[in-house]
């Protein structure tokens, strides 16, 4: 698995051509997903390791994507901790706000693993259909401020002003949070290594929302508290941040392997920022995939055009939206799959 | 007028100190706005150039702030432009979505000016109120990606999905569209320097969420054919572009005088990368106005401090939230006002 591409360009070795993959690449955009999920609610697609497994695996097999992403949510994490937890059919989940930030926090259980051991079955079952392929498991988790974001606003929000308004009144409860989410984080991480992951990503889908000081003085700590434990256990660290056109050097050093950039700046742009010493995943703007296959075919030779270096994953700068016709995902992955470097 | 504070920020000529205004400043953190708005509902207000003009001149008597930005909202020019228009109490205003993009296009009026004469009479009233007085008033209009975007989705959202699938797959509508609110923007603002408008700003709120060369492919052409024909009148034009972290070159290239950015870069990034031929507005994060008072002074301080050239306006990074404090938000202006430069 050492030798997958996807493997070895995170390590910024020579490959014959980048790894390939999409963020939610396992999701509703594939009619073999929406068949699951007409007899299985979110939730329980989820917390069924054969179920999760196969989705998981669908992507694989109908696209021939490169890495094959745990199916998952990161807020069972919070679940975990101790926050009850609901999808609502139609919305997005929920959990209740937080109205008092240093009791909340007071109060939060460290995590239990166990109560997340369906996610780590998943990647075991997962590991096991794919013996013999080179495609690794990639492993997720939300970012320590993302999942504090969510879990003071208790549902997704524009802006998040009730969250950010807990950062400048009670800094000190608020990095208490970031660190608390942080050793969850790492320990769900690490227990998905163990399981068999081959690499980790870590998803930080509001940190666009903060200046570039403020997220590196907040932010960056509870990244390194995360990252630092799994470096020893010899995977690629990938660090995504939706609106990393303000922090690509803070994300530089976060000692992520691969930055996962959006689809903001051209991944040339991003290259000349961030020098020669890590992988950059990423970007193409998920809408793009609405073109027609053949316009898509040619975007996505422009973005790999504009990095012939080694050290790309080709990916989307966001995850698959749900009402792209598979035939047009296709024509990204294999756009990048007849590539020649 | 000319020789206000404001206007010879706009021009970069040396003055005494920074002029500060802020965005949204006529607004819903004031109990004075509060108490009209009891009265009366937001339409109404709009529409009513005596209580316009009365809720404009408030930050200007409260807190002594060097512009009156005039209270109006961007959506009355799609009103104007034949589309219904509803404010729901709430939530934020509606219009019907766009379901057939050519068609829609099509059938837009020219804009008939006289159905904003609310807007000139409110401008009128304002500078006979502040005869005598160094504060000029500013014009404003909604950018046409960020009307465009508005008419499409018919009401906000998160990630605009609809009207970016739009972009993609009706691409020449889409631009179409674009020229047509462009030339609507510009015979409105022209209209409001007409009624007396020392200086006019352009809202682009949303064209944080399209890449650097999409942006500067599609959008850039929209923004120089509003902007061309106002620099004839010899007003400051201001540009504000939320999420301009990876818009900054475009929108010099636009032609705007004065570039307004989001609060997501410190104004020395912001000033290396544009060089010394514009000003720059802003750029206080509007939730550090839920600090402390005398953290507020600290933060505003650290602001200035990056930027000790002529050529700044002082503002806040995107509008000042419905509850913000008033001492808070009269703590940014007078240590603005106390600043030496």
């Amino acid at each position: 698995m050492k030798n997958s591409l996807f493997i070895q360009a995170c390590r910024c070795e020579k490959v014959s051509r980048p790894p390939v993959w999409m963020m939610r690449q396992a999701g509703r955009y594939l009619p073999q997903y929406r068949k699951i999920r007409e007899k299985t609610d979110f939730l329980t697609l989820c917390k069924t390791p054969e179920l999760a497994a196969e989705v998981t695996l669908q992507p694989v097999d109908i696209l021939g994507v490169d890495a094959a992403v745990i199916f998952s949510d990161i807020l069972l994490l919070l679940e975990a901790l101790g926050l009850p937890l609901k999808f609502e059919s139609g919305g997005g989940p929920k959990l209740d706000k937080v109205f008092y930030l240093g009791e909340t926090v007071r109060s939060l259980h460290p995590l239990d693993c166990s109560k997340l051991g369906f996610v780590y079955d998943a990647i075991k079952i997962v590991n096991r259909k794919l013996e013999g392929q080179q495609v690794p498991v990639i492993g997720f988790a939300g970012a320590p401020l993302t999942l504090a974001v969510y879990m003071i606003e208790g549902e997704t929000s524009r802006d998040f002003h009730r969250a950010r308004k807990f950062l400048m009144r009670e800094t000190s409860s608020f990095e208490k949070l970031l660190q608390k989410l942080a050793k969850a984080v790492a320990e769900h991480l690490i227990e998905q290594v163990r399981a068999g992951a081959g690499a980790v990503q870590i998803f930080d889908t509001w940190g666009g929302l903060l200046s570039r000081d403020l997220y590196k003085k907040i932010v960056l700590p509870s990244l390194r508290q995360v990252i630092d434990p799994i470096k020893t256990l010899g995977v690629p660290v990938i660090l995504y941040v939706n609106g990393s056109a303000q922090h690509l050097e803070t994300m530089k050093e976060s000692g992520a392997d691969v930055l996962s950039v959006d689809w903001r700046l051209s991944l040339a742009d991003v290259r000349k920022r961030i020098g020669y010493g890590h992988a950059i995943q990423g970007n193409l703007d998920p809408t793009y995939l609405y073109q027609h296959p053949s316009d898509i075919e040619k975007s996505t030779a422009e973005m790999l055009y504009m990095h012939p270096e080694p050290g790309l994953i080709a990916n989307l700068g966001h995850g698959i939206l749900p009402d792209t016709p598979v035939e047009n995902a296709r024509a990204f992955i294999s756009t990048v799959k007849n590539w020649k470097c």
